[in-house]
């Protein structure tokens, strides 16, 4: 198993990705080579330092990072040497299976999407983020790579999805939700009604729709949506859920009865926060791409990167892209072969 | 103060939102009349059975109940003496100031768009939630009213969100942001990215683009939203807030040591949900009709139902309506002066 990762971009520096790196080589995954793709100077003062020598490891110079405030499509042309685009190549050369990037997520979107293209009959790249609920996890695409949709994009989000749920997830037979404002069928907007349509004419195991509630109450375990709705309800979790246990940590340091009661149950908020931290997963996976790609979280560290790793090497040792392209087309082939009014919002444009 | 209370619809009977009416008339709030609108048999035997008997409450029967599985329009059509209809006939006739049902909310937002009509200048009706957070409160809208929007609907939606916070809430010069994927000014699809170029002409304290992360840690105060993302997002939040609050239930029940831990600390578990609790403003207000009208929770407890009261007599008294009539005119007044493109989206349909 070939790894190329993009050190550079996050936001503890690549010093926390390549130990990242160094504990996913530890614990093997089937890697054979790793690329750390960066800086050369930094990457080599750190390996030094920590001395760390693998002979699985291999280190490719980037002269340039892409920021995260650096506009996608106007940085990747600025930045021509940045480390996203040459650990993009990478793949596209075929020296990598797979790649992780915990930087600029419209960055590697747009690397991604210009330079390895997206699967034959696929139209958008979504981002899946897994989210754990107290009994179960449920899939979010797309979490925040295309603001605008068409109906047929949230159908291959949604075949996508299930596919990512089942192959790597271990989701037997995935429920698949179109997220809606309420869960009786005819609930939603003009983009999410069509698409409840077409999600019925294909093989899938489609619920309908589900709604906000449903998602943390078990009953989804793949909620599609355009980049807009998702990224907004990604960011609402974790923006309450970070708010809920700071406020919590706040009242429970507020006198000693309650610092006591804290210290007796701690692991009752040790399990929560574990299970619900993003770190177990890494990052989230750009489906819908000719190539296998995670986008780490910005802000992770090295266990994350080490969970991406090892989602990665699932995804490549699974062949999801195979699946999902197999599925999507089969998928295409039903609706267009549906000669009535549903089967039009098929044409891609 | 007269208020119209549509006692049916909620989910646990007529008798608790009569027990908040009685709450509420016991605390007074300026009460002169209460009209309790609905079968008239079970509202009487009930005031007998607790030995309720003020004589500022007013019955008004209805012989028909639009239940919450009922689809709006189609409801009140085929259901022409249901409670909701007939509480904001009192409305419209002037006998009541304000309305408050814990009914199905399309059949409140139809009723009252149809019989009350909207505040001139208004296009859209939106349902504003107040949502509390650790150190502030924030206004969400349209949180459900409305599931397809234009760019000006969500311009009434920032002034009436900040009129009401202001007016209400108390908050003195609230923030208003539009909710988006990101808080760059480039972040958003179509219909944010024209509302937001709207809203920077309109005399407001408008802060740009708001993200998920913005929610709970106080940089909003309104998040402007059209109803189908709105509605997700309330969803959500409700989710996720219940679906922690269980499991930190069950994870400090699994033995002794943890259960003694809640013990002592479960005045900060309380702070923290009481302070979550929905209950405490009772409902959501309807913004944009000409009349008060409040949506109280389907699940409403007497609680709940005396706090909208509370906050139903305050909307009145501080003329609410009055003032976003005035703001609405001056917004649009400076969006048609102003020749350039984005006035041509302040033309209503």
């Amino acid at each position: 198993m070939r790894i190329a990762v993009d050190v550079m971009g996050g936001d503890h520096g690549c010093e926390t990705v390549i130990d990242g790196v160094k504990q996913a080589l530890q614990a093997n995954f089937g890697l054979t080579e790793v690329y750390l793709v960066g800086d050369r100077e930094r990457i080599d003062a750190h390996l030094a330092q920590s001395r760390f020598h693998d002979k699985r490891l291999r280190t490719v110079h980037a002269s340039e990072v892409l920021a995260m405030e650096d506009k996608p499509v106007e940085g990747l042309r600025r930045k021509k040497d940045c480390s996203v685009l040459r650990a993009v190549d990478l793949v596209k050369e075929g020296r990598a299976e797979a790649l992780i990037s915990p930087g600029n997520t419209g960055g590697l979107v747009a690397a991604a999407t210009i330079r390895l293209r997206k699967l034959p009959g696929v139209d958008r790249v979504g981002i899946a983020t897994v989210i754990p609920a107290q009994d179960n996890e449920f899939v979010l695409l797309d979490s925040g790579a295309s603001v605008e949709c068409r109906p047929m994009h949230l159908v291959h989000y949604a075949i996508m999805g299930s596919v990512y749920a089942r192959e790597i997830l271990g989701c037997k037979r995935p429920r698949v939700g179109i997220l809606s404002n309420g869960t009786e069928d005819n609930k939603g907007n003009e983009l999410t009604l069509e698409a409840f349509k077409l999600c019925k004419q294909i093989d899938l195991h489609f619920i309908g729709n589900v709604e906000g509630y449903d998602l943390f109450h078990n009953r989804v375990d793949v909620a599609v949506c355009d980049g807009f709705v998702g990224n907004i309800v990604l960011k609402t979790i974790e923006s309450l859920a970070q708010g809920l246990v700071d406020w919590l940590k706040k009242e429970l340091s507020k006198n000693p009865r309650r610092m006591l009661g804290a210290l007796l149950a701690k692991n009752a908020l040790r399990t929560i926060k574990r299970r619900m931290d993003p770190d177990a997963y890494g990052g989230a996976p750009l489906l819908g791409l000719n190539g296998n790609v995670m986008k780490a979280h910005g802000s992770s560290r090295d266990r994350a990167v080490m969970n991406a790793m090892r989602l990665s090497t699932q995804a490549v040792q699974n062949q999801i892209n195979q699946i999902i392209c197999q599925e999507i087309h089969r998928a295409n082939d039903r609706l267009s072969a549906a000669s009535n009014s549903p089967a039009a919002a098929a044409t891609p444009a």
